[in-house]
């Protein structure tokens, strides 16, 4: 089969084997993938992961537990143990022997065929479209923020930073009826913020210590600076990307009026699907580009632009 | 009235006016003070404050609302406005335009008088000694802690630095009926956590992830990094202490690992109270000296002294 490796280079693979499966996996033969900002982390050589990247996906199973069989699903990133004290408290995006769809130790989706653990697969409605569906993994991501943190309709919330998961935020966030603002400096994302009624400012145009959750989307030290200084006390930002080193954060700040910071990773795809399948998030919108798996190389270029939104990989 | 006074040097001055009072405030003749480590900031120059320093301190109110004469009092340390959006939610402590006690704006309580708005005072039990009920404003603090952050009789707490502040935290964590240890450097304090069964152990011994809370109070770049190291997933990292400059944080880490940083500062002055009478707390072991105020500027050499307990001074 073929498949978009990373080994040091990126390259279509052409004459891969195919999954061969374990215990309680299923075999997928992957319809759609999008490219996230992971994979092109993934490309710089962070993570020091090799194999085939992807981890956003459609698929329909091919082989596996029979209620999946011929079944359209999307499928949960974390391969974990089932047995840690982490996933035996309910937590499985933490157990602490998971290994990562496409990212840590596990082949990923930029492929003909994929497996996953049959536990880690959701069914999709007929209502969500495939090019939708692709979207669940990052929309259940941005979910997480609310999953981690109480946003009260009453609250003033920013994102800061409006990429393709800071856009999901956003949306995600706006369904609270809280008041949310994000901080933007590309007009692609400003445009589409606009026309789902989120205000898009700069970072200048919010006043000190006002909001009550501050959403932190760029991974920079900057991006954090704002952050601590637009919350207001006891507040709380949440940190939904990964840095570049180490930056310098004014933690005294943070101790003497006491804001809480808070990571966030993976969310719920149960309630992804269902916003999906309401119809009340706009992911379409957020298509930038579609490629055949054969032009995944330049896929990835498209998706590494500067501004660039969702690119699409379509495995038929 | 005396007063030690630090503007710009560190000096006690014998000819400063009585405190004039302004309308809900009570006069305190300050019976015995406590030296913290935010007095000996102060006088390195952080914070910019000039004037007399000083905020833990038991006293006699000697004006005031009827029912405060005579009687012996502590005082919280934020003078509020009571008006704004943070005192309006019940934080006095964050309020917007507050003053605070021998650190901002307001004179402070090593002299001979003081002065409070009447609702910053508590009075004190008869049971509670004047040298224990200087401990208030500490402990309180130390019992923000739990306050803000949930500690089930089931987590596992570590506690990093074990001065004057960590060994009340240790003291009041204990109380959860958590299993408690601290990360200590200095004998001394390792002397008196063993007293109370806490053990004393180095960071190298604690494994890596395994903590549900670490509470965090060298206010140093490494305690900071060994907290992170230590918190479990979806662990709670608290943090006790101002920072020198930016520290250097591995904030990707807390993202992936959904990790909580929450700033602590200012305690309930009631529960505070509350733990001394039923002596279930140990301050008096924490004592390491007693000055008269004449000596104050010996008694803050004192308290600078590395591994330096609580210092006293009596006003009488």
């Amino acid at each position: 089969m073929r498949g978009l490796v990373f080994d040091g280079e990126l390259k279509l693979a052409r004459d891969l084997p195919d999954p061969a499966l374990t215990e309680g996996e299923a075999l997928i033969r992957v319809t759609k993938a999008g490219i996230c900002n992971t994979d092109l982390e993934l490309v710089a050589g962070m993570y020091g992961y090799q194999g085939i990247l992807g981890h956003e996906f459609v698929g329909v199973v091919e082989e596996g537990p029979t209620e999946f069989v011929g079944q359209r699903i999307v499928g949960e990133i974390s391969i974990i143990c089932g047995q840690c004290d982490v996933c035996l408290r309910g937590i499985p995006s933490q157990c602490r022997n998971r290994d990562t769809l496409g990212i840590r130790r596990h082949p990923g989706v930029f492929a003909d065929y994929a497996r996953l653990p049959a536990r880690n697969l959701h069914r999709v409605p007929d209502r969500i479209a495939d090019e939708a569906a692709v979207f669940v993994e990052p929309l259940a991501a941005a979910l997480n923020v609310t999953e981690l943190v109480h946003v009260s309709p009453r609250d003033r919330v920013v994102v800061i930073g409006a990429g393709k998961l800071g856009l999901l935020i956003c949306q995600a966030l706006k369904l609270t009826g809280a008041e949310v603002v994000a901080v933007v400096r590309r007009e692609r994302s400003a445009v589409l913020l606009e026309k789902w009624g989120v205000p898009a400012v700069t970072a200048e145009m919010l006043p000190d210590q006002r909001a009550q959750v501050v959403v932190e989307v760029t991974g920079t030290a900057e991006g954090l600076s704002e952050a601590l200084r637009m919350v207001e006390p006891r507040g709380t930002v949440v940190l939904k990307s990964t840095y570049n080193g180490l930056p310098q954060v004014d933690m005294t700040q943070v101790a003497v009026r006491e804001i809480r910071l808070v990571g966030s990773r993976c969310g719920p795809f149960d309630a992804a699907l269902r916003l999906l399948a309401a119809g009340v998030v706009d992911v379409e919108s957020m298509i930038d580009a579609r490629y055949g798996l054969d032009e995944g190389v330049a896929a990835m270029a498209h998706a590494a632009q500067p501004g660039a939104l969702k690119v699409l990989l379509e495995m038929g």
